[in-house]
């Protein structure tokens, strides 16, 4: 049985009428149609992969992305929502003739309800903003992406998205309580609520992380937390991976939750400084630890005292403390621009991102130490160590023709790996247009199917970001751009071929 | 357009060669016949609604339950699984025509990875009985329903339980990592995994909570927590509910999240005292507060320091801490057993279970009390005040003609009142049969449909638990008994219309 992609096989589209129906909804300004403008969409934080969409078009109310659905449903043409266009998996990445719906004029607060600790916000507002509209009252908002100073919070959904706090508060899931939703035929929707736990399915917990491909949330019901009495950020130093990745091990088993627990290897500390010089990660080090730690001054003076034990025992050569904001900022300055250093030291990078058991830390970083060695790749680690979530930057040169092609292979044989210790092909980055086909690696055909009967549910006539998450019958090696189609043939279980 | 259950209009039905091949599966003793040890099976903890089963089934292993649910898939018989038969929104009453698949013979521990923190169990395993194995080595699990010494992970999986701990460490969503689970049709699959979040659709998110419509857990993977360094409870008791409310705000805000945080009224304190003599729990107070602290114990004694200080700060006449565990249980007792003394000083109970912010709580609580005063019934009043999930428990006398539906109806205002607010009709009790006609005050027809449509992708032939959480055609005041019928007529968004 083959489910045929609604969009496929399109014949030459005639867009002025189309256009013409965008202009009456969101005004000449609100729809993009210049080849030089629309170059901007053409791909997001993936930029191997690009295609320019046929238009942009920049809605600023629930209503008038509705609208857009609505007619893009009328003439069958698929369209993508955009935030920042920051995504690591190329979630956001158009198909030729489709519609990119940006969300960057979406970026209001509509209601901050301290009492109840709650935010609702439009989905184009910046990450890091939501924190900055709350902190003066005490507050923040936890899930914290690399990139939370340029990436939306409707980016956060699609992508569920992590970040350094994940390990203690848990990702963008856990901090969404409702959305208003445009349904992908245009209609409009509220699911979840102001509440945390809510009877019948959870909605809510399938659309966030669904990449697009359920529809577009419009508004957002976000919880805030209240800020810790006290932060303390310690940095530990070590001459071996092995001891860095004992000391994780060993502060998670003493019962201890750090609010972020971040580790990087020589090749990164090295990076970083080159570019950013923090002046603060020594070179020499094999690893480092960050380990921030919050909560009352009591307990944070307590956890310090366990963590640094814990690191010297293991053999950590220094440890540094900064309690103060600005020590704090200045010991995080190098892992937040981790990535963006290995852009300096490298021509071109890879970034990676995969799961696994944290127990399985030192056997991992070995076995990509081999396969750094055995493809002539450095290899950068950085990655959230107390949740066990890696981000190996390959660094290589895509002047030279078939790098690409190898690094990807690289990069398949990691999250490999990650499956083969049972851990996940993503952390926090998505499978977008990237890694949809390592998900047989992860899934078994009843999952991904089942998976596909849901998107079904939602977006029958696959007009909502197409091509991502799930793999075509293409295998990897003949690459994994986005694609139209969007059929899948393998054999349906019992249970769904009566549809 | 309607959807027909497949089940109904169903003539009838010749059970002897349907037990011959359960028989051949479980033995004759896996099989229940007889129609005096089927009583056992005609209710769970909603027992004010009753339906004797055709026969309950007792499979042992993964393979057996999928072997009983091809069975009844050959011949069209309706299939309610069932654990220890607590769940107090009829999620388990059987139809009249229907197999029961009970879980008790599936009791074993699987596996215990105490270094990752993951326990895999049988779905019939006692919830307390995670907790004792793995306890000797400083873990717990955290969710803890007031049944837990009675109550099956399975149906805790079923209902999405709470318990006292949930204010802090979430509901039981929070703390499963990975299902194998039967699907309706019999065939075998595994969902989630061992690492906290996969790619693709949340399908575990969507499994847990499903009130048994999904299909059957297994095999569960749950995640188990580290035992705090300390534990310590406040017991606090006020002259006036509207104190004990404010001191529950007053904490939140003050950013300390409780363990625990329990809220008993002057009906409910009498009751346990009349029937387990706590000696705690002074009899003339309006309302009493039960604060469970628990981390490290520096951190603990600094916020029993702050609790105590905001609870004098808000009229609290006495203020009992217990840090050893026998003080602490004994602190417990009363609130563990609130449900237990409610039977005994009143001839019959009806539990309602709502959830509000907790914001609203004088406000509803005052509500409460009218409604009480308006249909003459005492309304005790026990609740998770920290996450505002009410449990006001209706005193009457079930042998009174027309009682049952009169409480009903007192239970519905109160669903009504929390839905006005901005809070849930159900909190951790789940749907069932029971509330099944609120879903439409709480849910927009487009919501009942697309969770109704995702039941088809997993349930396409209504055998699993059919006539649970979706509400019928018929009105709330018919009765909320389980019904075969699970048609339903009203308009289909345009985005579904098609299937």
């Amino acid at each position: 049985m083959l489910i045929q992609d609604k969009t496929q096989d399109k014949k030459e589209i005639d867009w002025k009428p189309i256009i013409k129906e965008f202009i009456a909804v969101l005004g000449e300004k609100g729809v993009v149609q210049r080849k030089e403008e629309l170059i901007t969409y053409e791909c997001d934080g993936l930029t191997s992969y690009r295609q320019r969409p046929a238009l942009a078009v920049l809605p600023r109310t629930t209503e008038q992305v509705a609208a857009v659905v609505k007619i893009c449903n009328r003439y069958s043409i698929p369209f993508i929502a955009r935030g920042s266009g920051t995504g690591l998996s190329g979630g956001a990445l158009p198909l030729e003739n489709s519609v990119l719906i940006v969300t960057s004029l979406m970026r209001q607060i509509l209601k901050i309800d301290l009492e109840n600790q709650r935010v609702i916000v439009q989905p184009g507002i910046i990450n890091s903003w939501v924190t900055q509209a709350v902190s003066g009252a005490g507050f923040y908002f936890a899930p914290d992406p690399s990139s939370q100073i340029i990436c939306s919070i409707g980016g956060n959904i699609a992508e569920n998205s992590g970040g350094v706090h994940c390990l203690k508060y848990g990702v963008t899931t856990n901090h969404v309580l409702g959305l208003k939703i445009v349904l992908p035929d245009g209609s409009i929707t509220d699911i979840g609520g102001q509440i945390p736990e809510m009877p019948g399915y959870d909605l809510t917990g399938v659309f966030v992380g669904s990449e697009g491909t359920l529809g577009i949330a419009t508004e957002i019901t976000l919880k805030i937390l209240k800020t810790a009495e006290s932060i303390c950020v310690l940095l530990a130093d070590f001459t071996s991976v092995e001891a860095a990745a004992a000391s994780v091990s060993d502060i998670v088993s003493a019962g201890i939750i750090p609010g972020g627990m971040e580790m990087m290897d020589n090749i990164s500390i090295n990076a970083v400084e080159d570019v950013v010089a923090t002046n603060c990660y020594p070179r020499d080090a094999a690893a480092i630890l960050l380990v921030e730690l919050d909560g009352l001054a009591v307990e944070v003076s307590a956890n310090k005292q366990k963590v640094t034990d814990i690191c010297l025992k293991n053999g950590a050569r220094n440890i540094t403390a900064a309690s103060d904001l600005e020590t704090r900022l200045k010991l995080w300055k190098g892992r937040k621009a981790a990535f963006a250093a290995a852009g300096h030291v490298s021509p071109d990078y890879y970034v990676q991102d995969g799961v696994i058991p944290r127990t399985q830390l030192p056997y991992v970083l070995t076995e990509i130490e081999a396969l750094s060695q055995k493809y002539g790749y450095k290899i950068a680690n950085v990655f959230h160590a107390g949740d066990g979530n890696l981000h190996p930057l390959i660094l290589f040169d895509n002047s030279i023709p078939g790098e690409l092609e190898k690094v990807e292979e690289v990069g398949g044989e990691i999250l490999k790996l990650c499956v083969k210790v049972g851990g996940s092909i993503s952390g926090e980055h998505g499978i977008g247009a990237d890694k949809k086909c390592y998900m047989p690696d992860m899934f078994s055909n009843i999952d991904l199917e089942t998976m596909q009967w849901v998107r079904e549910v939602f977006n029958p006539q696959s007009l909502a970001n197409p091509g991502k998450i799930f793999p075509t019958p293409r295998t990897c090696g003949e690459g994994a751009k986005a694609s139209s189609s969007v059929q899948f043939s393998s054999q349906l279980s019992p249970h769904i071929e009566r549809f």
